[in-house]
């Protein structure tokens, strides 16, 4: 494996700078500002107590994200949605990916009737944009989530989270998987996936895509064991962000 | 493996009865109407000579889709979307993952400066019908490739078609891998993915997601097994499907 | 009165070939796939017990309607009205008309506070969606209606359905007067009617239009006289389909 | 036939008191302030040399128009259908068989590539808005044509304009056919016709519509006949209204 | 200080002819059909028991206003604000300014759990639409109070209007301040502001810009004495056409 | 004049602490991260050589403005405009009044045919986000005109900044004027208005607002000194951002 192919000179299973500035937010219930080299996305998480009139008088909470990039985040300009009057495809897929992603380590019922909304806003983008709003948004999530505890909106004993969660991009380009591409990248690799990973390893989404040559099995692998590995960083920088919590 | 927990008596790798009725619409330039089970799909392929602006001068084609559900095409009536005045975040995502998994078997070049734009309306749902989309989509497509073909908008040798395409959903339910969902089924399922295969058996689309708990780096070699046999036979009906083409 | 005009070799006075397949909907508490010739709409009924909220407390019932028509219903696509964010002012127009004209066979005391939702998808057109879609409604309400009684949402006793109703299409052509007029037919029409007629022979919906020349008292009598006829062709068409109804 | 039934006093075959202010704008190519009884509608007719994209290089123009209350026109206030940020149907279809009917009286060859845009606003409203809209948009159609030859856009002998137009609705309540409607007649009509009739006593459109009963043959042609004397005297009073045209 | 610079041969202190039609809505519990020269603008005022939800069981009542052009109100016609499907910018801005300036005049106490909704519809444009809207909007407000103490939604001792409120804009044009401006001097105005004021001469909002180059102190002072001098003679007019009430 | 009332201890003229991160962005032309007190803003400016269409080819520019907030820069999460559909009033308003204000200090001329779109996010809003806003953009203005110079889009000779601009917030509190409110003080403000003023102390927009009583002549005069007195502080704040420019 030649690693000479990277612009910023890092290796194949090498990943950008990461930067997590907990607590950016001086308003929200939690927040974080996270970096992937280039790509900043702004993570806040809003808590409210009780929950939609639908799910009411169930018992469990809800968890839910929305993502946006702001219109001079990217090389050029695009325009804001809210201008369009409608929201994007990309955009609508994304925000359901961290949703569904965050869901899947929080247990409702030790939330209870309780509603934590995660805003991701990509302040500056150069790949791998929902995988740092992931990784981000769960630094946001554990502090929405004590900050309900403090508030006793949550039960003392209560353990809402089940696990830590990261995501990673990973991709092969010229045929060598490689961990983590920023746009340029990104833009050049035949096949991309993200992976979203919990502490202990699992797999919460796997989402891969040819875009140029369909993949085979053996890539597919080497492209996961890439992420595990990738996540398990990832997760280090989670565990230092949140350490000194109460 | 005890194969008695489906509702229909399949064993665990089998397929529902898959139906596919080429050349349904009267009018499409392709079109086939597609059935996993009760799941029905009704997918046409529109041909138009020349692109769209931006894409202009290039000598390459394009292809896109749509899909959408009528709105009792559920147990329960959904609003429409036309009425609602805004596409929802799933509609998209699949619309998209269509679009993107049958350019992966396009060669745009041969193609030429055409569009192609594959509706997939699904008359009545019952788990799988992004899957079927994508199948019955592939023969349509084929159809509208060959129309082009025959009014001379495309050369009499170009090869536009790299492969062939088919999709399967594939799950864990009560920690069983199983093949080809049903609706009650795809609600149970720990972990649901879909896959996008090439006849040639390599991978378009991946995508897995933990409904419940997340999974193991065994679970999912054992879905993507069931999923790649599963996509042999659907290739099959694809093939019959397809065979009395001039 | 030649009758050498028409395409298909129909005499002036002659429906297109009719089907009806009641029940084709697995889902659907009413539904039937009616064809007139080669348009095919696909019609619905939704029953709801209750009705909304501003309807509350009255004893009465609702009918409502939705007409669409796939972007590849027609010889070229259109874009779909979800996509467009907006609805068209000529699908409006044809839900209001289903839906008022089904209202006017229906006992809204005799229904109760329950509601039914008719949706009409236009699958292929050519020609006569509105009056196609009116037809096979009826058939759908009908079963529907059956349901709720069956399901003791509707009483014993109650008789909700007034009278059957049909609608179709009249036309001069030429200085000809024609009923069930095709696509084709219909673009060449100098003048255009839709009459909703009940299975006794009355009015509900009288709806002509000039779309060359304006018309005389004695062509409003003719296409009339054609419409009323052709009612009663259509109405023993949904006798039978309903015949073996419990 | 006993008279005893209006509110107001008028025999059943009676106009409500009309009114054509001509010229109202002082801006727009023609328009009238048209009212029957309490109904009051501002008809502006504004005229563009050329034709939209679509339409350009057949020698031929377009006329259309869009119809619209003000919010507090009627007796309880209705939100502004740009606040809503979407046409409702009964808005569109009224807007489209303006537009219809005044094509009708236009001969498009004789217009030239030249547009206009009737607007109907209707300022007050106490039934009826849809025919008054009609009568007066007739109005203001004839000074914008008027307008255009004097400007040269128009051909000196072209006659674009091929006959008058005007519009009434009719109804029977109690049994008894009756005139232009008030809101409070219009409401209890068991029938209820909109007639749009030309200068020379054709018809335009006939959109009868069963609100109660259905209605027969015989009830049909009383309302025709008392629509067409109405129209009669409509037309009366444009004449008069354009008398001091040069 | 020269007069000659107007259209219309004004002082640069001079109003339009003004006019106030009380009452010309049949249907409204206020209204006012004003005019500031060719500017004209129909007010209505909606009365409702009772206050939106959100504002619910504090004794306390809501004014809010709406306003908007007629499509050919100006001298080309603009696209209706409904058919765009959203409301621009303009629009929202003056109808947020009437809706703020009046709720400056009137006591919500006192006015009790009641709402009224000014709707401001510009008929015909001429400059100064916003300032006719609002003087015209506080007479239809006046008497929409007074229709709501008459039917003791509001304490016969109550006293909800504090004070009464007209507006007026000013600009500066070749360095001459001038008062009401019209179409013609706005658009050659350096600077343009509007002033609203109450009966006792007091500022309710101030909205200065520099159209072409910035003002300084002197020119500002200058123009708010032209306004205020305009406002005592605008108010001189209300009271005029509220004379006669009750 | 006591200066004991404010929450922070500042006297009433004093501006909260300023900060002006310029060159924040990555990829924007200019672009400047700014915060009065807690409000931050981040400013992009993006520069297009070219004109719309509708300017083209009268060797002017263009300069316009976006303003949005993110939806948990404020104390409870607001919605998305995006989600919504549309943009509110109150963002509407800011937008105008930020390009408005910048294209008093640019000569369009000097400009040439470019467009620059200046975009202001607020990232946490704690009252002033629209002075902040116009204070920031005109730094990334000044910085996307300097590039603009340098890709020789712009004249080497050509000064297209005629002026700087500064914009800050002013109100009445229990009668005391103050300098730059927070969010708490701008609540309680009787009296509340925005002055954007040049580098010369010219005035390009004064909006004054009275939130509770109107405000009298005497009032008005003492928040216009004010806020001159505290745009010279703000301009000395840009200046010092500015100053290692080449």
């Amino acid at each position: 494996m030649t690693d000479i192919l990277r612009a910023d000179g890092r290796t194949n299973d090498q990943l950008r700078p990461v930067t997590i500035e907990r607590g950016w937010s001086a308003q929200a219930e939690g927040s974080a500002l996270i970096s992937f080299g280039r790509t900043k996305v702004l993570c806040t998480a809003s808590f409210t107590n009780g929950v939609p009139r639908w799910m009411a008088g169930k018992g469990k909470g809800w968890v839910t994200a929305e993502y946006s990039m702001l219109p001079r985040s990217t090389n050029s300009r695009m325009d804001r949605e809210s201008v369009r009057g409608k929201i994007g495809g990309r955009t609508h897929e994304i925000s359901r990916l961290i949703g569904r992603s965050l869901r899947a380590v929080v247990d409702m019922k030790a939330l209870g009737e309780n509603t934590i909304v995660i805003d991701c806003d990509v302040l500056q983008a150069d790949g791998g944009t929902r995988t740092a709003a992931i990784t981000g948004a769960y630094v946001a999530l554990a502090d929405a989530l004590e900050w309900g505890r403090t508030k006793k909106f949550i039960g003392q004993k209560a353990q809402p989270l089940i696990d830590s969660l990261s995501a990673v991009s990973v991709g092969i380009i010229d045929g060598e998987p490689m961990l983590d591409l920023e746009y340029t990248e990104d833009v050049r690799a035949e096949t991309d996936m993200n992976v979203v990973v919990t502490g202990r390893g699992l797999f919460v989404e796997v989402q891969g895509t040819a875009e140029g040559a369909p993949f085979d099995r053996r890539e597919l692998d080497s492209l996961l064991d890439l992420a595990l590995a990738g996540a398990v960083n990832l997760t280090e920088f989670q565990k230092i962000a949140l350490e000194n919590r109460a």
